[in-house]
Formats: C-alpha cells, structure tokens, sequence
C-alpha cells in the first residue's frame, strides 16, 4: 500500500546523538550493542547496588504497557491481582524440598530489623535487633501464597482461586545483566488453586498460550511453545510449560514459563478442600510468569545497529513529530498545523510526541528517536505546510514517504500495524534461517558453534542432557508440544528416541 | 430527584451473612469495628509474617481504582514513572543527618545472601555469605534516587526531573494496624528535582492540590491542607505540607504528605548543575507519597455499623445485580434480562457484577454486598420482569426505590453522583460538628477527651508540642494554609501567638 523510499543513509551508519559515544554494531561487539541500547535510549542503568538496576521513564513507559496489556489478558481470562508479603519465613523454604534446593542459594537475607549509632558515632546493625527467624526477600511467592491458600480455602465452593500479583523480586545473581539478569527485577506471578488435576493442567495451558499470544501480537517475536527436560524445570513442579524465543545472536531466551505444580504445595502446607462427595482431597495448583526480562527479548528481538526498534503496539512513543525550521515564526507556524494533526492521532489511540526543544537540531533528534526505537517519525518543514504534506519516515525499514496531512491519521493507523507485522515476519524469518535438524554427535558439535535452535534427538535421561550442556553449554530449551513423533537415535547416546527437542545455547 | 423511602431495617442490625460471627458496633468496639471490616469485607488479613498483610483482590482491587486515578493526575501534571532499588546501601542513610535520625530505627537489615543446608539438614544462613556493607529495605528512597539524580543531572538543561515511582515500602513498626500501619506498605513516592527553590516549593504546593483532589473529589473525604510543625516534619525536609481528614472517632488521620526538601539531599549527595549564567549550584528538591494507609481512612472515613461504604469513584462494583427466583425458568428469565441492563450500564463505563450464584440465598447477598459496601444493588425478581422494573437500594442511606428499568443506566449515573457528593456531605459536616475553638489549657484537656480537631493558639516551640503530647497524646496535625491572622496566646505556654494551629489525637 505505502511507497517508502529508502532514506539517504549509509549501511551502518551509527547515530551520534550522543556525541560523547561511538555506539558498537551486533558484528563489532554483539554484548557491547545490547548495553549501549540499554544505556543510551534510556531504558535501564546500572545503581548503586550490586545487581539491582534504575529502570529510566522510557523503559519504565514500555514495562507499563505491556503491564497493560497482559494484565487485560489475565483479567479476561477470570484472574483477579491481590498483593502478599515481600518478606518470606525461612521456615517456609523448607516445606518443599525440590524447592527449597533451587531458591536457597540464591537469595537476600534479613536478619536484623534496626539500626544504631555505636559510641564512635557511626551507623551499625543493632545486635540487639536480631530476628528470631530469619526473613527470606522472595525469589517467587509460592510458599508464603500457600501459606495463605490455607486459610482461604475449606470447600469445593471456595475453589478455583484465580489470582495474580505484580510485585518485585529478588535472586541474588552473580553475573547480571541489564533486564536479562538482575538481583532484583519485576515481573507477575500467577497462582492458581483447583479442585481437580484436570483443571489445574488447563490452567497452565491456558497461561502457556497468553504468554504466546502476548510474545507473538504484542512483542512480535515468535515462540515455541513446550514443555521444559526434568533439568530445566521449574523447583517444585510436576511440568513447566515455557515460551521460548531467538534473539538476533541465535541464542534462545525463555520468555515466559507456566507451572503445573501438581498438589506439591498443598501438601507441604497442608492445604486441602471438602470435595462435592465430602471427602477431604489435596487442592492442585499452578503458577506463572513473566518478568521486566522481556524488555531485553524485545531489544535483541529486533534492534539494528541504527539502535532500539520498538513493536509498535508497546512503544510509549508511537509518533514522533520533529519541525524543521530556520526561524521562530516558522516554527509557531508548524507548531500551529501540528496541535490538529496531534489531535487526529490521539483521537484514534495514536501514542504521540511534538518535540519542539529548541535547545536541539532536527538531525539530532532525528538520530536520537531513531536510537530510541519510535516506529514512525514526522518531519515537517515550511515546504511541507505550503504543500499539506509530512515527510513521513518509518524506523523498522528506515524508509521515508511523502504523506498528504489529510487523513493521516488513518494512514498511520494502518502504517503501525505494517510495522508491528513486519518485525514479526522478520523475526519468524530469522528463526527459520537459523533453525536446523541435526543428526549425530559431530554435527550437532559443528552445529551449536554457529547458534540457532538445533533440533535433535535425546534419549530423554538428565544424564545425557547434563553431558551435552557440560560438553557444549547448550541446554534443552523446550520439548515442543508440537512436536511431530519420529524414530530416532539419541545425538549423544545412541539410545532410541520418539522426537526431537530443541537444543540451543541460552540467556 | 430520586424518590427514596428507607428499608425495613432496624436500627445497628448488623448483617449475618458471615454466620461464624457477630459484626462489632462502633459504640461498642470501634477499633473491632474497623478490624472486621478490614477482614469481612474481605480487603486484606495479617499473613504469617507479622507485620505484613496480605491484600485480598477486593481491598487490591479498590487499590487499583485509587492508583489508576492519582496516575493519571500525576501525568496530567508532567510526571513520569520510574523504578529505582528496594536495597539501599547502608552508608547511604548516614549522609543525610535528620533524615537517618528518623528512619534508621526501623527498618529491616539485610545482612547475606545465601542459605545452605547445615550438617543436621536444617536449612541456615550461610556465615560465608556475608555483605560487606548491609542493606536497608527502604523505608522511603530519597537516597537511592538522589544517588541517581547525580548521574542524571549536570545543566540546566537537565532539569526539571520529575519522577514517581509505584512501590513497595518497608518500615518496621512494632504495633501494627492493616492499612493503617504495617512493616511493609504500598505506596507511591514522588521525587523532584529542580533548578530553582521557586519551583521545588510550587511543585510541593501541587502536589498537595492534587492530594486534596483526590482525597476531596475521589474519596469524598474532606482534608485540611496545611504545613507540619517541626515536630512532626519529614526527616530530611525543609518543609512538609500534609492533608489531614478526620475519622469517625474524631481522630485525625495525615492522608498525604508533600515535601519541600531544599537542597538537603543535593548536598548529602553532591547533585549540581550548571546554571544558564554557568554557575555551579545545587539542584533543589520535593519528594511526596501517599500510601495504601488511603483504605484506612476510605473505612473510617464512610463506614457504618452495617459495614464499608465505599466511594462510587472508586467502588470496585459500583452495581451489583442480584435475582430474586423460586425455581431455574425465573433465574432464566432474568439472567436473560440482566444481560441488556449489564450491557447498557457498562455502556456508560458503570462497574457492574451480576451474582448469580446458587449457592446463596438472595437474602444472604444482600447483606454481603451491603457489608462489602457496594453503592448500589439491583433486586430483581419475577414481578419485577412483567413490570419491568428494578428495586434500586443506595448503601449510604440504606433506602429502597422502584425504578423503570428503561433507561436505568442514565439514573444510575445521576445516582452514583449523588451517592458521592452525599458521602462528601456527611464527612464535612462531622468533621464540622467535631472541630472547635479552645482558648484555655483547662479547656483544652477537656475537649480533647471528646476527639476532634481543636483549634488553638500555640507558641511555635517544639517544646510546648512536646508537652502538649506527653500530657494529652495530642499533637498539632496541622498549621492550616488559610489559618487567618489572629492575635492570641498559647493555651500552654501563655505566650504570644499569630494563628490558631489543629490539634488532634491522630493514627
């Protein structure tokens, strides 16, 4: 429909907005790339804290929108938010085994609850002020939910229980990275309560297929959706289901798991409910979530070496209008057109900006709305007001068009939704070029050096899987529900198997 | 404009829809009175962790609506979000003086990071895991931000930020109330930086407009706007503008503060910018918040002896609709009904709930949405579908009226209007009925017996408050912004004073 010419820009021609800074290219430094984005359009930065990051306005603005519309979702589907302690027990880490073993090791301890001032005058931990249990920062709510489950839930009657929480948490990671790793991030955890395991297992698919939804029409990155190898599940669960996407450096990153818990929580707090047939029976759970993580699938999803490319459903800025002007009466003359073309596109949902700082040049902020992702951006000069026209420049193709102001509202409408299409085709694109079947040992060798999801057969033992993981550090990222049966013979043993897994290195 | 007649209903009749338990009166128990509101009305219940709630989905979802309304008035006013650190390094808190002096002592210290099985099998502290500086969960994050202003800010240019941050709190109180005073709170804190001190004490002074806004229009609570004394000024401010309400025991509540902190916290954390005349000053700053402590004043603001009252504005269901049926052709009959009401309510933007359930009896769900304090509840039985009409009852004053239903949804808009101005009403005029003026230190300890707000000249010392405090529990909430010029003594210290400040017993 729309005739976009590409614009006057060498290839790899690196936005210099930012004077102080040359901004690396994937080839160059592909690690480098991905926290100059984070940096410098201002989604994230490093605090003062070890592991815990500042997220800026603008990535705080993207993590609002996608809050937005997952929480719409989670609505729609009967979820209600409530809101349940930070602090933990440690007691309660104990109560389930398999769990306490992942989330132990990893996690914020309080043990004091006041400070002093000693005699040298400094602020010290009072010894006097010590807990008589410690309190665990949650790393995920299961235990203290549960807990609570217990006294909510008597009947069948008070059954399901369907509720979700936003809130932050804490892991105490060694290596973080902006988004991807840190101690603390923020995310949604699901955590349901069923009266049968049948309900339970369609909750989990249920919230499998939200995640996928949400990652494929609102982030435009395209997922497998499966099952996770015993090794990779999640602590305390009988299945965990996961969405997992490719970034542009062919590793996998999981983007959204969702739990079938089984009755493993209801049995270690003792959480049961009187059936229809008045027997008492153990509840079955599931929980689910996804975190500020996404953001980074979202940059590495589909960013250039130009910068940050938002899906347009999610980007806080959808239209970003720059006048070009010599003078201050051509600017109130631009500024004038642009109140009613501003009103247009907001009247039909439009997220838009005027930036009209005249402490800047048009090229900077072009460069600097570029960097920062906006799918479209407005030019409009005193030619263009003579004319009635915008010059109209799209960030996904860096292409530009000459538009008529009249009805461009509707144009752009159609325009988003061209861009928020294309980047998914691209991404699905790229996935399918680097998406391969391997056969044998030294194939999959050669294989997992170059990335991509390399699909293969596995005998289905944790031994195997730890082998391969410690010979090659690519682990099985999913067991694809789709996955069609077919005789095979496991990569690394020999051993028969029924269908390929997807193995790739990860985040 | 509506034609109500009361409901055949004694007076103090408490509803039994809970039938473990007798709902406290307010004549007999008032602090019983708010906690079984807090629990039966089914907003939040202590968890295991003491000190901590758990804020069930109706109290979360009344939260939502209160946030959802002060987000939009804080970006209509030019604010955007941001996320900064739950940890704070404890050196941090030592910069500022006063500010230390008032949050060091209660706060939750972590000191490792790691657990580890023991040789018993208990799960404890691992001893190697130790921070080499401990960590403060914050009590409120001027420090963290302020370290990260630093970064932000060297010109003018820079300036103004205006930042707030949606969280999580943590304060370690030793009596704890839900709502009212818990170790870990939700809040939202505001935090702003500026260039001149003209424009920090203006954006101080906003945000207090917007919180009495709120407090006023949304929660149809009336408040006082005014300053702190000394005594009661927030740790590291300048000056603390608050709004204070009065709740039905005529103890006062603070329901928002707005801090001007002066260039306190630039200087403890070094944050300069280079002026337009390129000179290097210090940046100024006001910081503001209001909290989840909001539900305990909406209870105690409206509530009666029957239950909540909630506020339509902000009423998770502002119309419940329940059916009145002997057998499951009536209930067809009317749920088929009920779905063009719903839809014509909705249509207005009108938060409805149809209850269905057959597990309770009409009668039972009367009174618990009574006791949930819903604005307004629909009956609707057979008669009513021949006559096509609905029995429409108001919460606040318990009275019944038959309406058409025939353009039901347009009265319903009318009526939840009046239900909120109607609530505003009652709450000025108590508020009026229990506010004087004393003129005597006799007088004084009298009329503080009875509760209220006193009206009374103070002589501007610390001291006398103190005194005031120790002799009485009261303290002054708050020097009123249009306290007119009144030449007078202290009812305490006999000395000269200009104006009469509010005192009260507060929460």
């Amino acid at each position: 429909m729309h005739q976009f010419k590409s614009i006057n820009k060498k290839a790899n021609t690196i936005p210099q907005f930012n004077m102080a800074k040359k901004f690396s290219t994937r080839a160059e430094d592909y690690s480098q790339w991905y926290n100059d984005i984070v940096k410098h359009a201002e989604l994230a930065e490093n605090s003062s804290v070890r592991g815990s990051m500042v997220i800026k306005p603008y990535g705080y603005a993207l993590w609002e929108n996608m809050q937005h519309e997952l929480d719409r979702m989670f609505k729609e589907t009967g979820h209600e938010n409530a809101y349940f302690p930070l602090f933990i027990p440690k007691s309660f880490f104990s109560k389930e085994a398999s769990h306490v073993e992942g989330f132990a090791k990893e996690c914020a301890v309080v043990t004091h609850y006041r400070l002093k001032t000693d005699e040298n005058g400094d602020i010290v931990v009072d010894p006097d002020a010590k807990l008589d249990e410690e309190l665990i920062v949650r790393p995920t709510s299961e235990t203290i939910i549960w807990d609570t489950y217990k006294r909510w839930v008597q009947s069948y009657r008070d059954l399901p229980i369907l509720i979700n929480q936003w809130a932050n948490v804490v892991r105490w990671e060694m290596r973080t990275r902006l988004f991807l790793r840190t101690a603390e991030f923020l995310w949604q955890e699901g955590h349901t309560a069923h009266a049968l395991e049948s309900e339970a297992v369609a909750e989990a698919n249920q919230m499998l297929e939200v995640y996928a939804d949400f990652a494929e029409n609102y982030m435009a990155i395209p997922v497998l959706k499966g099952t996770k190898s015993p090794n990779e599940r999640f602590a305390g669960a009988i299945e965990t289901y996961c969405i997992e996407a490719m970034m542009q450096d062919g590793k996998a990153l999981q983007a959204g798991t969702s739990h079938f818990l089984g009755q493993n929580f209801a049995k270690a707090f003792d959480v049961k409910y009187l059936s229809k047939d008045n027997k008492l029976e153990y509840v079955w759970a599931t929980s689910w979530g996804v975190s500020t993580r996404l953001i980074g699938a979202i940059i590495m999803g589909h960013s250039d070496d130009n910068g940050l490319i938002l899906p347009p459903k999610l980007a806080p800025i959808q239209v970003v209008i720059v006048p070009i002007y010599r003078n201050e009466d051509q600017l109130d003359a631009i500024s004038e057109e642009v109140k009613g073309i501003t009103k247009r596109l907001r009247a039909k949902g439009i997220r838009v900006k005027y930036d009209n700082r005249d402490t800047q040049k048009p090229g900077f902020k072009f460069a600097e709305y570029e960097y920062k992702g906006v799918p479209v951006r407005f030019g409009i000069g005193p030619r263009d007001l003579e004319n009635k026209t915008i010059e109209v420049v799209r960030r996904d193709t860096l292409t530009k068009e000459i538009m008529p102001m009249e009805g461009i509202e509707d144009k752009i409408l159609v325009l988003l939704d061209e861009i928020q299409q294309n980047l998914f085709d691209r991404a699905v694109e790229f996935r399918m070029n680097n998406s391969r079947n391997v056969n044998s040992w030294e194939e999959f060798k050669i294989e997992i050096e170059k990335g991509g999801f390399l699909y293969a057969h596995w005998d289905g033992t944790s031994e195997t899987e730890q082998r391969i993981k410690d010979e090659t550090k690519a682990t099985i990222r999913t067991i694809p529900l789709d996955a069609k049966d077919e005789v095979g013979k496991c990569i690394y043993s020999g051993n028969p198997s029924t269908k390929r897994v997807v193995f790739a290195r990860a985040y």
